[in-house]
C-alpha cells in the first residue's frame, strides 16, 4: 500500500499517535519555517547579516507567525583545524565573535540557529565538505549549539547513483547529528536525486526535491532539465528551476510528506522582485498546500511591504502548519490556448484534507487552483474531483453535502498596515525591542502565544480567511483567478442539519 | 530465449511435468484467491471484522469458488516485545485473543490466514517493520498459524535502486520463511519496483507490478505517474493507481506470469461503488485473464448483489484457475475519436492459451475484448490475432480450423439470485452454519469439491460459458462491448471433421 | 574516442595484426554460423532431431556455405547428478547415447556442437540452471566435445540492473570456460539488458541485442515493449520482437562489432513462414549486413527451395564473412505516406566497408536499402551518404570516384535449382554421404574449400553478385525495391584512370 | 545550493581565493588548449608528425595563441614489458627514439606532450589499456616527461553503469597520477556516461561530455542516439555526434564548468573540411563560449588559410581563456520554419559572464547568437535575457545601464593574412626557427608574453573585437547571422554618468 492512503479519516490520529514519526529526533512536526540567506545573499554572509535579520524577523512579527530558524548557508568557513580534530573553522572577518556568539544571541530573541554543510569533499562553494567529518562537523555544530543543519551535494566524489548509495551518504550524518544529544533539525538538500522521498524520513526532516529554485514563474531554463509529466525521474536536478517545473515536480511525491519529514520546495522568492503580485501569492500559497518548509529568501531588511503582507498571512500558514500534516495533491491540470512568453497555460486543481475546525466529522479541506494561463480565468473545482481520496467518482459521503469555502487570501493585510509595521521597527531606528505590539497588534496571529493547531481548535478567525460562498452537495468552487496567481480556500463542512434546513 | 515462448502446445506439459515451481513453497500453482481488509478499511482492523467477514465468504459460497485466504493488512500490531525475542505484539484491543485464535478460526472454516509485514524499518501506516527482524517475524507468523504473508515495502532505508539490492532485501524474507517449516505464500508488495518480474519468481508466489489500484476506471493521478508505453520502467510507482493504468503495466511482461509465481495487478475493487457495473465487469475480466491474484477487495457484509454475482462468476474464474497457468497476452490496442473525460479511448484485444476443454489436440483460448471508448462499440478479433502467438501472420494451424465462442459472462448469476444468497447470510442472521446449500444450491461451482482443473476436465457446463457463435478458418470474433466494458470469451476447437462437414 | 572511428583506411589492417580479439579464445573471427533448434521446436529436442538435421545442412551444401554449428537448445537435461559433482545429466530418453555421442557424430560430419545453458538457477525452460554451477558445468561440456555455448538469462536471481553486476555474473561462465583449455564460442543471451555491447567483447564472442525474434516483419507486440530512438535503453527487453524492431536496436550499436565480438540479432526466422519471400530476403540481408551470428532457426527436414535459395546466397554470406569484420551502419531512415497494418512505413539506408575485391586503394562497400513502406519504392543513396564515415558532407575521397554497384542478389539460386538440391538429399533418401556434389556443383560457393577471405583475395564470382550499374562520382544508387523488401549492394571501385576515360 | 549560483558578482574573486580548484593539480585554470592527432590521424601516428606538428604550430603562431599541449592519441604502444615492471612499450617504428625524447623535444619548442590511455583491458584501438596497471603507466609517463593524459573508456570490463563504479575506476588513475609528483593534467574521455559532470571535477580536469564529434554540423547518426531535451541522460553516447548535437549536451551542464574543471565538448573539427566557413565560426565560438577546452583536430600541415584565421581569433579565445571560468549558458532556443536537410532550425542565445575590461563595477558579458536555421536570420536578445542570471525577469541592475557591443569575429585575420603565415613557415621551408614575428607580427596577440588575463586588464584591443553598436537600458543586441552561423558579442558596461548624458 501506499503510505498516504491510510491518511484517512481517523487513521491520521491513529498514526499520529503511533508516535513512529519518520526520523525519531521530534522535530518538524510540521513544516519548519525561517529564513535562509542564500536567495539573496549568496555568499555575502556576516555576523551582522544575520543579526540584524533576525532582529527585523522579530520586529516585523514574523518570529510569532513561526518563522523560527536563521539559517546561514554556505561561504562561513575557512577550512578545518588541524591542531584541533579537523574541526571547522569559521572566517574570522564575517565572525569576529565566532558561531556560538551567533547561536546565543538568536536563541536571546527566541529564534534558533541553522548551519549549512555538504555530503561532499567540498561545499558547493568550494569550502570544506563534510564528508568524511561527519562526527566531527556534527560535534562542532552541537557545541555551538545549532539547531538545525542544511547539508548539501555537491562534490559527492562519485557517492551517488541509486538509492543505497545516496542513502548510506546521507544516513553517516544523521546518525553523528543524533549522537550529539542535541536535537538537530536534518535538512537533506540532494536535490531529489537518487529518490530522497523514498529514504529521507527514516533519516531526516526534510529532503530537496529539485534543483535550486529561481525567481521566476514559469521561465524554463536548460539548467534545470527535468520537467513535465517524467519530471520525478531527475538525474540532473540542476538549478534555475521555476516555481512551475518544482510544483510540477511535488505533484508526483506529496504523499511523503509526513509529520516529521517533508517534501522541501526550497526557499521562498516572495520578495526578491523578479514576480508579479499574483505570481508570490501563488508561489506562497503552493508551498503553503504542498506542506513545503517556508524558508524566506528574501532580504528581508528591505521587505517591500506588500511581500511582507504575503509573508505574514496566517490563514494560509496555517495550511501549511497543520497539524494533520497531510500535502495537498494535484487532482487535475488542463492546458488551455492562452499561453504566456514561455508557453505556460495550464490550470492545476489541488487539494488536500485538514484538521476539521468545525468539530463535525468532516475534515476541513484546503482547494488550491492555480491559473497558468495568460490572462484572467474562472476556475471550477467539483466536490468530486476536491475529495476524490475519500471515494472516486464522485463517491465520497463528502460530496453529498454542503461545505462553506472560506477565502484564505480575503484578509490579506493591507500593503499600508505592512509598511506601518516595516516602518515602525528597528530598520528605521523605530523600535525599541523586537515585536512592535502596537502596530502589529490584535489583527495579527501569535503562534508563539498560541500555536496553530490550538488555534483551529479555537476556530481562531484570523487562521479561517473568510467566506465567499456555500457550496451545496456534488456543487462546485468558482474562482476567478489572476494570470498566474491562485485562489487558496478552506472548505468547512457545514452542519448535515443546517443543510437539510437550507434544502427547506 | 525468453520464458514463456516454450509454453506452446506439448512444452507446456514438460514444464509442469518438471516440477520446477520457480518458488519452491508448492504453493500458489494457479494464482491465490482470498480477501484483503485494506481497500475498504485500511487500518480499521480488528479480530470482529476479520471472522465476520470470514464467515460471510463461507456463506456467500466465495470460499467454495476459491476464495481461501483472509488477509489482515497494515496496522495491527503495537510493536516489538523486547523481552521475547523482539517479536511482534499484536494490538490487544484489536486482537483480544491473539492471532492464534484468529488463525484458529479462519480455519476451522476451511480459509487461510494471511498476515503483513513490511521489507523496511516501519510498515507503511508507521508501525514496526521487519527490516533486520525477518526470521524472528517469520518464526512468529509460522506460531500462530499464518499461510500466506504479504510484505510491503515502505521505509526501505534505501535499500532500492537495482534488482540485486531489491531482490536481496526480499528474499531474506523468503529464506526465513523457508526455513519455518510452515509453507507460507509469500506475495510481494514492492509495486513494481526494480522489475520484480525478473527475479521475484525464484523467491515468492507472486509480485505486485504496480502502485495500489484504486476504485476508478482510467481517471489519472499525478501520484501514479508512470503510463503509456514506457510504463513497464517505473522508478515511482506511486498510487492510486486506475484499473486501466495497471492493465496497461500488465500488459509489458504477461510472460513472467507461471504456475507459482504471479503478476499481482493488486486487489479487487469490484463492489466498493466507484464504477459502473461494466467496469467492474471489465476489471474482473482482465484481473481473471492476467492470471492476477483475485483478492477481495471490498466490505464483504454490504456487498451490492449485482457485485456479489460479478465475483461468483465461475466460468471466469475458471479462466483464472487454468491449469496451464499462462496468462492472456495484449495483441493489440488502438485509439478511438470516442474518448471520456480522462480522455480514455482505446479498444484492446487480449487473449491467451487455456487447458483444453474438448480432448482434441488444440488447446481453449480466452480471448477478452476491452471497450475504452466513451460509446457502445462493436468489436473485432480475427483468429489470426487470437493465435499470433501460435504463428505470426495467421500461419498458425489454428485460424485454419473451426471455433465455437462461448461467452464467459451470459450465465452471470442475477441480481435477484444474487440478493437471495446475501438474504440468507448470517449477515442477515438467516444463516445458520456458513454456506448456504439450499439458495446457492446446484446452479453454481463449489471448487472445494470439484478443483477447477477436474471440473474442467470434467466439461462442467458452469465453467464454460454459453456458445454464441461459431467462428469459421480464417474468422474472427464479434462482439458488441458496452462503454469501458468487456467480452469475455472461450474459444473451443470443433472437431475438424464436423469443420470439414460445415464447409459441404 | 569511439571504438570503430578507428577502423578506417589502413587502420584496420593494423588493428586486425594486433590480435587484441575481444575475446581471446580465438574464435569467431567472422561472425558464427550454423543452426539452433529453438524457433522451430521449442522444448521438443533429440539426438535424432540434432542428427537429421546435421545430414541435412551437409547435403544441401549449408554447411560448405559455412553453417558451423548444430546449436542444441533448452530443455535436454533432467537435473544435476548428486553423486557426480552435481554435473548435468542429459535426459537419457531424448538423448539414449548420451552427449558426446551427438558430439562426435557431428564432429565425424564437420560440424561443431552447440550446447545451452543458463545463467541463473534455472533455465528459461525450468530446468537446472548454471549460476553456482560454473565449472563443473564447463568442465561436462568440454568433456562432452561441445564447441559453442549459448548462455540464457532467465531467473537471475536479481543479479542484474547494471553493467558490473551482469558481467560479473557471465564473467564466471567465461573463465570457466576458457580453463577447461578447449575453444567453446561463447554466445551470451542477455537480451542486451546492461548493455552488453560494452562489456560483452572483453569475455565472450557474441551477445544478443533484444528479446527473442519473431517470424513477423513488423508486427509490434506489447511483450517487446522498447522501440523507437530509446530502443536501446531497454529494461524490459521481452520477447516476440519483429525483424524491424531488432534491426532498429541494431542500428545504435553497430561500432561494436568486431572480429571475435559480435552484435547478435538472434536466430533467423528464414524458412518458417510466416514472411513474404521479400521480407525474408530484406531479414537475411540486413542480418548480413550488421555482422549478426546467422543462426538458422528453421526445420531443415521441410525448408521450402525458395528459403533454400535465400541461405545459400554465398554473395550475402561473404557480406557478413567480410574479414575486415565491420558493420554496416544505418546513414538515414525516412518515414513516408505509405503505412501498412502496422503503421510501419520507413525507408533506410545502410552501408558498411568491405575488404577491397579490386586491389585499389579503396575498400569495397556493402549498401544496402530497405523498404518498410506498403508498396514497391524506387529508393536512392548517394555516394554522399554511403561514404559519410570517411568524410562528413561528401567530402570523402570515394565520393569523387566512380563504382560499379553490385546486386547481391541477382544470382539467387532458382527455386527449381534448390528443388533439386532438396530432392537429391538425404532427406528424400536420395543421397548417400552428406554433400552431392553433383547437383549443386560449379555455380554454389564451397567455403570449406575455399575461405570467404581467400576467396574475395581471389575474386571469385560466386562472391560478388552481378554488375547492375556505374555510379559516377557524387553519384546515386537507385533501386526498386519492393514492399518490406531490401536491395543488397556490392561497390567496387572503379580505377580511376578507367573513369577518366569513361569521361572523355 | 548549485555551485554556479555564487557565482555571482564578487563571489567569483571568493571562490578563487580560497584556492580550492576542483582537483588539486593546479592545471587547467583556464580550459586547456592544444592539438591532438585523433580526428585528422587516427592511428596512423609518429614522431614525425608529432614533431611537424608541433613545430607548425610554432611556426603559425598557434603556440603563442596558447595552444600548448600536443597530444598523442591511440596507438602508440606494442604492449606491456614483461621483463620491466610490465611497463607499457612505445611502438619503436612509429617512435624510434622513445618517449621521453619526444617530450624533450616538445619541451624545446616550449610545448606540452599530452599522452592517452585507457581505463580500460584495451584502449579504443585495441592496444594495451591501463586498467590494473595505473600505478606502473603514471611512472612510466611520468618518467617519459608527460604533461597531460587523455584517459578513455573503451573495453572497461563491465566497470560502469552508477556514478560510484565509473567515478572509482577513473579516481585510481587520479591518484597514481598524483602520487608521481609531476603535475600531469588529467583529461577524463568517458563520453559523459555516468553524469561525470558530477564527480570529475575532484579527480580530474575535465571531462568528455558526449560521444565523439564528427566534422558535421548537424547530420543526425544512429550512432550517437541522445538528443533533445533529455540528452543528459545517455547510456549509450556512441560517435559521430554533430557539433549540434554536443551543444545542446553541453547546454544542461554549463554550471559544471569551473576552473581547473571543464565540460570538454571534444576536439575542434575546424579545418577538416566538411563544414562551411560559417558553421566553424559558429562552432569555434560556442567551444569557447562553453568553456570547452580548445584542442585542434585538423592536420596542420595542410590547415586551410581561412581555417588558421578562425583558430587564430585571439578575441574569441580571450572568452575561452577569461579568468573568471564560468561557461555561457543558453537563454533560449526557438525552432523556426526554415529547416536544413536534416531538419534543423533552431536559433539560440547564449550568454554568460566575463571579468570585466572596463574597471566598472559590471563584469562584461558574451553574447552568442547560433542561427541554426536554413537561412540567413536577423536575430534579437534583449539584455533582460543576457543577464537573466543576475535577476529574472529583467530585474537586473546591468538591464538598466547602457552596454557596448563587440563584434568579436571583426578583426578575423584576413584569408590572405593567414596565408601569408603559412607561407613563411617551415612548412614551406621559409621559416628558420619557429614563431616568424615579421610575418604575423604587432597585429596578433602573444599570449606567451602576456597571459589572457593580463591582456584582459590591459584592455588589449586584440582581446575586444569591434564596437559595433550601443545598447541603451533594456535594449536588445542585433544581429545578422548566416545560415548555421553564429555572432559574438562581448558587452561592456558603459560608464553610468556618460550613459546618463547620452540621455540627455
Amino acid at each position: 500500500m501506499a503510505f498516504k492512503n491510510l491518511l484517512r479519516g481517523a487513521a491520521v490520529a491513529a498514526f499520529l499517535a503511533s508516535k513512529v514519526e519518520a526520523v525519531d529526533n521530534g522535530l518538524a512536526i510540521t513544516p519548519q519555517m525561517g529564513w535562509d540567506n542564500w536567495n539573496s545573499f549568496g555568499c555575502d554572509v556576516s555576523e551582522t547579516l544575520l543579526l540584524q535579520t533576525a532582529q527585523l524577523i522579530v520586529d516585523y512579527g514574523l518570529k510569532d507567525l513561526g518563522y523560527h530558524y536563521v539559517i546561514l548557508d554556505d561561504c562561513w568557513s575557512i577550512g578545518r583545524n588541524a591542531s584541533h580534530n579537523n574541526s571547522l573553522i569559521a572566517n574570522p572577518e564575517k565572525f569576529p565573535n565566532g558561531m556560538a556568539a551567533v547561536a546565543d544571541q538568536l536563541h536571546a530573541l527566541g529564534l534558533g540557529f541553522g548551519m549549512y554543510s555538504d555530503a561532499g569533499k567540498y561545499t558547493c562553494g568550494g569550502y570544506a565538505g563534510s564528508l568524511g567529518y561527519e562526527t566531527v562537523d556534527a560535534n562542532t555544530f552541537a557545541e555551538w549549539g545549532v539547531d538545525y543543519l542544511k547539508y548539501d551535494n555537491c562534490f559527492n566524489m562519485g557517492q551517488a547513483g541509486n538509492q543505497m548509495i545516496s542513502s548510506a551518504r546521507y544516513e553517516v550524518m544523521a546518525n553523528a547529528l543524533n549522537a550529539t544529544g542535541r536535537p538537530i533539525l536534518y535538512s537533506l538538500c540532494n536535490w531529489g536525486e537518487d529518490y530522497p522521498w523514498n529514504w529521507g524520513s527514516t533519516i531526516a526532516n526534510s529532503w530537496r526535491i529539485s534543483g535550486d529554485v529561481y525567481d521566476s514563474w514559469d521561465q524554463p531554463d536548460s539548467r534545470c532539465p527535468c520537467d513535465g509529466p517524467d519530471a520525478w525521474n531527475c538525474g540532473l536536478p540542476g538549478f534555475h528551476c521555476s516555481v512551475t517545473n518544482i510544483m510540477n515536480k511535488a505533484s508526483f511525491i506529496v504523499s511523503k510528506a509526513q509529520p516529521g519529514a517533508w517534501n522541501d520546495l526550497d526557499m521562498l522568492e516572495v520578495g526578491n522582485g523578479a514576480m508579479t503580485d499574483a505570481e508570490y501569492v501563488a508561489h506562497f500559497s503552493m508551498w503553503a498546500a504542498a506542506k513545503s518548509p517556508l524558508i524566506l529568501g528574501n532580504d528581508i531588511r528591505v521587505v517591500p511591504a506588500k511581500d511582507l503582507a504575503i509573508l505574514s498571512n496566517a490563514a494560509v500558514i496555517a495550511v501549511n502548519q497543520d497539524p494533520s500534516g497531510s500535502s495537498a495533491a494535484r487532482r487535475w491540470m488542463y492546458s488551455t490556448d492562452s499561453t504566456d512568453a514561455y508557453g505556460g497555460s495550464a490550470l492545476q486543481l489541488w487539494s488536500g484534507s485538514l484538521k476539521s475546525t468545525t468539530g463535525g466529522q468532516y475534515n476541513d479541506m484546503v482547494v488550491l487552483l492555480i491559473n497558468g494561463a495568460n490572462e484572467t480565468m474562472v476556475m471550477n473545482a467539483t466536490l468530486a474531483d476536491i475529495f476524490v481520496d475519500s471515494g472516486a467518482a464522485g463517491t465520497a459521503r463528502q460530496v453529498k453535502i454542503s461545505w462553506e469555502a472560506r477565502d484564505l487570501w480575503a484578509n490579506r493585510m493591507s500593503e499600508a498596515e505592512a509598511q506601518a509595521i516595516i516602518d515602525a521597527s528597528s530598520a528605521t531606528g523605530n523600535a525599541t525591542n523586537g515585536y512592535n505590539a502596537t502596530m502589529v497588534g490584535s489583527g495579527r496571529y501569535n503562534a508563539t502565544k498560541t500555536s496553530y493547531a490550538q488555534g483551529l481548535k479555537n476556530n481562531d478567525t484570523l487562521l479561517l480567511g473568510n467566506v465567499t460562498t456555500t457550496v451545496g452537495p456534488s456543487g462546485t468552487v468558482t474562482a476567478t483567478v489572476e494570470r498566474h496567481g491562485a485562489a487558496l480556500f478552506r472548505l468547512r463542512a457545514l452542519p448535515t442539519g443546517v443543510k437539510k434546513r437550507d434544502e427547506l
